[in-house]
């Protein structure tokens, strides 16, 4: 598709600071390609191997293309992303990183997995280690600039949104984003060729795109936190054999969300011939964390669905 | 279906305790039909006003059928059962019950809706406030007795299963749980005609059913937490429309839950006639808490998922 405007890759940031200059003013309504570079900011390759991910410089972590100045964005408004087209580059790498995921102090040793896929079918991307992962690109951090001054790591996310690695800010989903600043100072970047919800082991399918969005403002919306509304179903990649699935339960959150991803990680090693730490990062790129009761006291159930179609 | 066993539904219980006697004993591979009441154990009926709702004897809720002796099972097996088939009563009920619910501080007042429902087309049922639900019928509460001496409230969840509210424990799925004492002693009840992910407001479509099950034993299965297998996709029913999704964002699983679902309780409000107590039954219903990243530290991100093809 045509869009009104281009950023490339090398007009990137690596934290949240509303000095930043705007990189690009756009008027409401107008469309925009950007170019994005993976959240290793090209550090990892597809020739990259576990030396590379040793020696990786976090400082360079998660560059996010941007900003890009809305005319017109005024504090208490929303920004209106919708999501167009993501051109997928046909590689991608998954990684335990020490001390960052779920289990983080259960997998203290880095591994790296590169994946290789068909960016013109989209068809399911082998796994080495055994299954095969159906594609679903979308972009993992997508913000604004907070009011807040000076400058913020890019690693949490905020209200105004930023790297909350939601799977389906994908084509066709509008996302809308609270304006803290004028202009909104919109960035986007960490595109994932697939992922689960929760994003278990801190990495998914980490692969540069080109993203092409529309931008628009909805005035005095007054968000308390990002939404967003999806044009179908958001699962169906993922569902057509059903789901094995594991639970955890009671009365913290976190622990029954950990309970319930030990619990699938043992499942698959018990059942193929993955070692713990293939398993746990398969889990990461296709398995989805849902709460299925948060009020029966004081003991809460969260689980974690594995869809079959991947060892299918 | 014509089952080996049936048990009628004055065969319950209110607590879990591994004194209980079997009201049953089977053989691993038999099926069982068992009749269920609803979670009010009759005190709610389809004329039920709000004053009955009020009067509601807590010492009587959450009846469960059973507890069924499965010969052979030992503590450390798992007890596996499949849902063979629900029938539905074709009516139900969900209610705001002060005290009980994710957001309870935000709506201490009850609320009662009465559903009725075509238990044979299970066509969307309507609900009076606006929208219209999909039906797929399950059992909230299917449970073994745990190890533990003494009785149990009926309320929470444990490792033997119980009141987990799992919305996929519905026909063709397998749930293994985890046997704590000899004969597992399975019981089950809290018929579910529809339910999102979370069960918000404490309550889903309440509704008595008989339910099919075969039962198996899996030997030395040694599972921590309860496991189950769905044989085909999970949201289907809500999904072909898409979703409108709220997100809370913060270092606290829990309230980022709540941020999100206050966020779609606002959303519903804004664009419907609907009241904010209206809007938390019916989020709780049919809407979906999914967990998008539990790893980018120190921010959380839970997303609530409300299917539009309900408002459509």
């Amino acid at each position: 598709m045509q869009c009104n405007h281009t950023i490339h890759k090398h007009q990137h940031h690596f934290g949240w600071d509303n000095r930043l200059d705007p990189v690009l003013s756009i008027k409401p309504g107008q469309t925009v390609e950007i170019e994005t570079i993976d959240a290793s900011c090209g550090q990892l390759g597809p020739g990259a191997s576990l030396l590379d991910l040793e020696r990786l410089d976090f400082d360079k972590v998660n560059p996010v293309t941007g900003p890009i100045h809305v005319e017109g964005a005024e504090p208490g408004d929303a920004v209106a992303v919708t999501f167009l087209d993501f051109k997928p580059s046909g590689w991608g790498w998954t990684a335990n990183i020490p001390g960052f995921g779920l289990l983080a102090d259960q997998f203290p040793d880095p591994a790296l997995h590169i994946w290789m896929y068909d960016a013109v079918s989209m068809a399911p991307a082998l796994y080495g280690p055994g299954g095969k992962v159906p594609m679903k690109p979308f972009a993992g951090t997508v913000g604004l600039a907070p009011v807040e001054p000076g400058a913020h790591s890019i690693v949490p996310p905020r209200r105004v949104g930023g790297n909350f690695d939601i799977r389906d800010n994908c084509v066709g989903t509008t996302l809308y984003l609270p304006v803290e600043v004028a202009g909104g100072l919109l960035s986007l970047g960490d595109t994932h060729a697939a992922q689960g919800d929760g994003e278990i082991c801190g990495t998914a399918i980490e692969s540069p795109m080109v993203v092409s969005v529309k931008i628009d403002i909805i005035k005095d919306a007054r968000l308390p936190f990002p939404r967003f509304e999806t044009n179908g179903p958001v699962t169906r990649h993922f569902d057509a054999k059903g789901y094995k699935v594991t639970t955890g339960i009671g009365p913290d959150l976190m622990r029954a969300a950990r309970d319930a991803v030990s619990g699938m990680i043992d499942w698959l090693c018990a059942t193929t011939q993955m070692t713990p730490v293939d398993a746990y990062m398969l889990c990461s790129v296709c398995g989805d964390l849902r709460i299925s009761e948060i009020v029966d006291m004081p003991n809460w159930t969260v689980s974690f669905y594995f869809p079959k179609i991947v060892l299918d």
